[in-house]
């Protein structure tokens, strides 16, 4: 197991001089239902400030007051309404489903809808409440090589069937090896089971172990994968970056808001720019 | 009755390599009613940035979207919603109840419900309005040793029967001692009141003399008690810290607002890491 | 006419060691309908920055969410609901009636009640659509000299009846007289009429002609009367330190937002502390 | 073709002394539909920072409340509500329509009744949705040369007739001729089409390639045409400042949030004061 370090951040590529927001990807983020809502909103916030050209999401409409509050960069529709959530789906180059989604008939429809409309040019992320129904319903995806789990140990047990203390290299990487997809096994020492072999994180602190971290790093993933190189290399500098900046922060602060590591996206991204 | 000094805040200990947000503690705050949704807003903003793992807020729904607007950390529940409560309940390590609660009718029977269903392993803090509703009812604690009440002089006569000008050290000392809860008796120069002691806590300006600044307080304490050990140390360094910042905000603003005490808390606390 | 100068802050006394949020007043801010709620929040932001011990806005409950996004410091009550309104206006020290209250009837309902529950111990301070309402409709004022108005140069012609272009220091004072009642009269040279003589306030900047900035001067009047001596010399420190702010901030802003001189107000009046 | 250079910021003059909010104009800001809400509150943000006396935001009122919870010094109207919009109308001198508008009938609705009402004395914006109903319903400017149009490439193909790929100077300004509304063609390279000759931007960076920027730059226009001269020159000037602020954020920032442009509007204005 290859472990990730700074070098790994060097995908973060001078952006070239004739863009525009089109060139750094759509995303759309599904997920926030009623109780849930401040798991979206995190993970929207991290999309926008890792530098997505445009951001929706799409939740039960009464997080939209809140979101919009804090984050006038993101457009929001109300995830019941098909025509809407159709429209903008269509365009989106990058998915993520689950912050806040619930495992609710709701939820499931929405994972279902996600599953039979992905298209060939999209990469998807399943997360948080998504995994649940994942391993509940055992849909199958329709693109597994560009599909990425962010299980945390429980999901993960509940998605692989390992039990936590089972949760070893060689049977991670034997799961993933059958399911195909990407695993990104969220712990204190984060790893990556791919079909390109399997990376540990080292890096991350305890002060980041409060809620809303994954959702946080979620956001991030989504923004890479939309403005960067769709590959592994571009999730690690996701997720070596997420708690490179957790760590920074750690230096003057006992608990690491989740909110504040996306508000330093912009400034760290800058500074290891090639 | 022992003096509070820095010492106290020893208690602060560095966190465990491998932890998640589990080991930091779930808290539940109950309140925030049409009316006073401001306070429960306060304790929870205290609450996360003190570090407790998660934190849920159970409130009149009318508050949900200010709330997530500063703070989309915390986990939101509408209080009559007896399904979601429960759950939440009987996950949670730390209860808050009183913050803008209210005394009416659904304050009450709030508050009887927590008494009802809190579990052995389950800490209690009593504050605000859920105090006058105790007074009021003469509500018998399932666990006094694990109940901290924490009026201020107005609500302590309400709890104890004695007058302002009657809450000398002895007198507040036996009231204590038949109830057998821990009281944290709120003014210039707070005092703690347990079955090992009491405490003095001369630390504190009037520049805290704002509405709010109790709410914080409060919220303080359950993210200090989610985290490290259940006891009154973890709970001297809890009030000791809250006025500590408050001083050090003090030295460059005539009024401290409580929300930038909050704020603070993730610096301080790392500052007096052990 | 007298000229403010830094010496009028001198009003700014240390706080009593023993001191509790009642000690700095109770305050009531009535405003805020549906259309103009921007003008309330701003009048709480000074209200609560400047100091006053407890703050209550009586608003169109369309401002409620917004209000507490950005100020979980105020208790917001819904200025329909009577109890209510009766119970806070009972225990206020300051009221504060007419940012953004309009100049309906629900508006003038509003005024009416307040000038006929008014209490001696009571002072009020009558600003923006309130004036226009008193202008039209010649309510008397029960306590006319403890009561403050704080007109533009346009409202001033309505309530005194004098042609902006006869607004000259005499006939004002004439005015100001018959009244009774003390007068803002806000320009790009602030000027106070009272039974004590008219005072001149030469501070203040072109970049603080913007939206707010009156109701922003008359939430600093609020908590200064409510938490120091209850006279012009209050009054004036108010008006200067509002403007002091202002030109701070113009040293390196073109424009001065509103909300940022509430910002300040902590810092600088620690600054000026006696 | 004329190239903008920091000269052009030469028209941000010193306010004079004597003046109020009206000196500096009102401004009506038509937008933000149910879906697209977060285009106005960041033309509105854009507007308030960059110096417009009054601004006003006519909007669906689901957006209310997310404005003010950011922008408290913004009054806002709801746009079905015809008797407020045609009384603050007829008070502007600056109108912007088109951000976050919708190209639904209401949308177009709007537009038409915009079209209808303009006076001699008022400048008009047409941005985002607004300029793709012009396309599609070749409505007539009532005042062409006091008309500015913001299109992105795709817009100005649907306005022009003029394929991107054609979209050449020469073909641009003819176009421009005959249309004689003055063209704001937003890419990485700006360029302003006028019958006073052809400018070119080639100020900006990359990392503005972000929803939210073009919304910003329509609320700068908005602004430094209500309070400077109504010409060209002001004009250029605020089409230049968007870019040198971008470009000032992008030294520290991989990503410029279009929000943090309008934090720093007032700075900028400062600094380049003649």
């Amino acid at each position: 197991m290859q472990q990730l370090t700074e070098n790994c951040l060097e995908i973060i590529k001078k952006r070239p001089d004739h863009s525009h927001k089109g060139t750094f990807g759509k995303t759309l983020l599904i997920g926030g239902n009623a109780q849930y809502g401040g798991a979206i909103m995190m993970s929207a916030e991290a999309c926008v400030n890792a530098g997505a050209g445009l951001t929706t999401v799409a939740c039960d409409p009464v997080n939209k007051t809140a979101l919009h509050a804090r984050l006038p960069e993101v457009m929001i529709i109300d995830w019941q309404d098909e025509k809407a959530l159709k429209s903008v789906f269509s365009e989106a180059d990058l998915l993520l489903i689950g912050p806040g989604l619930g495992t609710d008939k709701h939820g499931s429809n929405l994972l279902e809808w996600v599953l039979q409309h992905q298209k060939e040019s999209q990469w998807l992320i399943i997360d948080g409440s998504a995994i649940t129904l994942m391993a509940n319903n055992r849909y199958k995806l329709p693109f597994p090589k560009q599909t990425i789990f962010t299980p945390h140990e429980m999901e993960w047990q509940r998605l692989s069937g390992l039990a936590i203390k089972d949760q070893k290299e060689t049977f991670n990487q034997k799961v993933q090896e059958v399911m195909q997809a990407i695993i990104v096994l969220k712990s204190s020492q984060t790893e990556i089971y791919t079909n390109e072999g399997s990376f540990r994180n080292i890096s991350g602190n305890p002060g980041m172990a409060t809620g809303g971290m994954g959702d946080t790093l979620a956001g991030i993933i989504t923004a890479f994968m939309a403005q960067f190189d769709k590959n592994i290399a571009t999730l690690n500098a996701a997720v070596y970056l997420h708690s490179f900046i957790g760590n920074e922060l750690a230096k003057e602060n006992y608990i690491v808001r989740p909110t504040k590591i996306s508000e330093r996206l912009p400034y760290w991204m800058k500074h290891f720019e090639k």
